[in-house]
């Protein structure tokens, strides 16, 4: 293997040949969880903490399965049960799971930079599952695996992001990973949550969803916040609906082989109405199982590094 | 093995011929836990989530329990971890455990029916932790399977099922398993907690208690929920003791054969006295042995369906 | 193995042979963590449970890992998800998992005894993670492997310790296991936290720091508990810095190669400055491993009573 970095931060720092290494790594770990016994051995004796400082369901059991798939031992400390309470700061407390032996530390914070940080400052390997607004590489790296599985390439694929993009870690890794692989990308989103440097990142932004629409091979569809939404901060939840919300109108606008995706959990009848998420396109389900896939693929570049003559069997 | 439906739900949906096979299916089970190395291979690379809207130790580390026997990897999801409070629905929160990879989602929910609509909407086993006040089998199982073993059968066996009838799941789905195999249940408790429709289902109302301990083979003694107590909607504590407490002066008017039970967690000095609790005629600890078992067997005979050429070794 | 109690329940009852046997089989037990693969499948089939009714998480964590080392089951039941919110007694709540096949109950109780009186109840093993002020063994046991470690020696070394003697089962079980083992233990803190009757026990009350720290090989720094602070019974946390902090001024004073210990998590700035704490002599961060080792020893010892023949391998 030759991903040689200790961590993994996000795509943004990754070059186009360590993603395309991840992804096909993944293949492999995808053809595990097809077996009847889904199960390698490959990291057997190994250790993976989570770390989870805001809640999140799918990600923390996606990374478990993960682990669990390759024979890991995984550990779970969230915020509330942490001793974080006692006032240790964050650096003790990885430290500590570090000389306890962990070999991989997953950490998701709501302070962007978070990931970026313990890795500077333990030897353990460290793997970004969300900072902040700043990034959520694993998802964005899930949906590339999507694409490419459906669609047979990621370069030249034409993709929308439709949403918040200003708050969205989601949008701001699939922007920094599509871009490196050489995907055309797109945002379309009320005006005041489209920051204006995203021009810059070579990103076009569209006004008229409509015109959006026809133009693209992939319309991925983000969460609303909905605690935002009830802050007054936004159009209603009903507008948002009315001039966002992807319905089986809109699904006539995209070409026949677009695909529909949504990093979840969804919204049904706000951001996306449940004849879309559940159309014959939406490959909404295809990622929540290639996210696994894609974790495996990481603790193993990772935690595998010591271990290279073992063999995935 | 034959249990050929992809679910269990519970009692009322299966045959005398099914509750049969997982009770002689349990009898191997728990030979296993008597052995020294208390584990065995046949759910390696499946995996079991526990996903549970309410509160419970018992229930829930039995089944954690149980699949770790079975060398199943076992995953837990409680109702504060969970994204249902990101506002997903139920269904998709089992959707993404489908997908990611569960064998079996065992359910533990408020809602009756909880259990049958995401049986029949997702492709994976559902086992029946408990919804509402509909049913909880894996209890009543346990309670038959205890029978069976100390009296040798349940045909002709007299249960008399005392406390709060009307609100427990466990009454209800101890009546439908003893009815199917052939046993005489019968009730008593507070008239105001005994639904009329009752009898309709075969089962005997005593409003003597005296008279219905002197004609029983077995004593099931319900939880007093103590939340409803304080509400003030029934009898006062001190009263329910009085009139429906098993204590040593009624244990005396059963049969020394006969058997005193407990679904617990139990409330001392309340519907039981510890006298009665530890006397040589309860087996309440042997109930929770046995629950270990049945929920081997469950998991076995849902999570073994593709897998019927491994054996239990 | 010669460790023939069934319980583990502090250094108060053990014998000085059998201190050292623990010590001893924990020196085996951390070869294994030094291994590629850090795993061996000594307890295999034998079940951990985790029964902490206070928060934790770094001793909760080093037994979890302990057992995951040893290839035991671990589940852990945290006060909030236990039924003992539905009032079930602490006895039922243990006898409920001994019967379901715990092997090792490792408890952790606010109040004093807790663990002791569990342990006369109960068949399974009782593992004493801390019970109130009363004792906290482990960590005193992991606390002596350093010294042994990097000193070569208990006997007739001196060690000070310094802080709130009163309020802590830390300083209670390293006096305990210390002055059994031969060590001289002295003790220094404001006198108001300073048992009058510790002076019995055959510990030396320093009330001059500085002289203290003068005639010490090893310096073990409690955690000051903030909450107690909040409350205005102490001097102030800035007195208590200024008096009773570790700062490089008073590093100094003690032998260069005297050790730092503090048992963690540390307010740093408050009873040690972080240049203490990552100084040279710190010995805080292989306490941490030595804790997975020493717990390693006792969960093996205990647990494997009936399977003696079983080899470390």
């Amino acid at each position: 293997m030759s991903l040689t970095k200790k961590d993994f931060l996000g795509l943004y720092n990754s070059s186009a040949a360590e993603i395309e290494e991840i992804l096909n790594t993944a293949v492999a770990m995808k053809d595990v969880l097809t077996r009847s016994v889904k199960k390698v051995p490959t990291l057997r004796g190994k250790t993976v903490i989570n770390l989870f400082f805001e809640p999140s369901t799918r990600t923390r059991f996606s990374f478990n399965l993960a682990a669990k798939r390759l024979s890991a031992d995984v550990m779970n400390i969230n915020k509330s049960a942490s001793s974080i309470v006692k006032g240790e700061s964050l650096l003790d407390t990885a430290r500590t799971m570090e000389v306890m032996g962990a070999d991989v530390v997953v950490i998701r914070h709501s302070a962007a930079g978070a990931a970026q940080f313990l890795a500077k400052n333990i030897r353990a390997s460290v793997l970004n599952a969300g900072d902040g607004a700043h990034a959520h590489p694993t998802q964005a790296l899930l949906d590339m695996y999507t694409i490419r599985e459906k669609l047979g390439k990621i370069e030249g694929v034409k993709v929308l992001i439709i949403g918040d993009i200003a708050h969205s870690r989601v949008a701001r890794s699939n922007i920094w990973g599509l871009k490196k692989l050489g995907a055309k990308v797109s945002v379309a989103g009320p005006q005041t949550l489209i920051p204006l440097e995203i021009e810059k990142m070579g990103v076009k932004v569209y006004t008229d969803l409509d015109q959006a629409l026809q133009e693209t091979d992939v319309v991925n569809i983000l969460r609303i916040q909905l605690e935002r939404q009830e802050a007054g901060l936004f159009p209603s939840l009903r507008e948002y609906r009315e001039i966002y919300g992807m319905n089986e109108k809109r699904l006539d606008k995209i070409g026949k082989k677009a695909l529909v995706m949504h990093p979840g959990p969804m919204n049904r009848g706000i951001e996306i109405e449940s004849s879309v998420a559940d159309s014959q396109q939406s490959v909404i389900t295809e990622q929540v199982r290639n996210g696994v896939a894609i974790r495996m693929a990481l603790l193993y570049l990772l935690a595998g590094r010591e271990a290279n003559n073992e063999q995935i069997n």
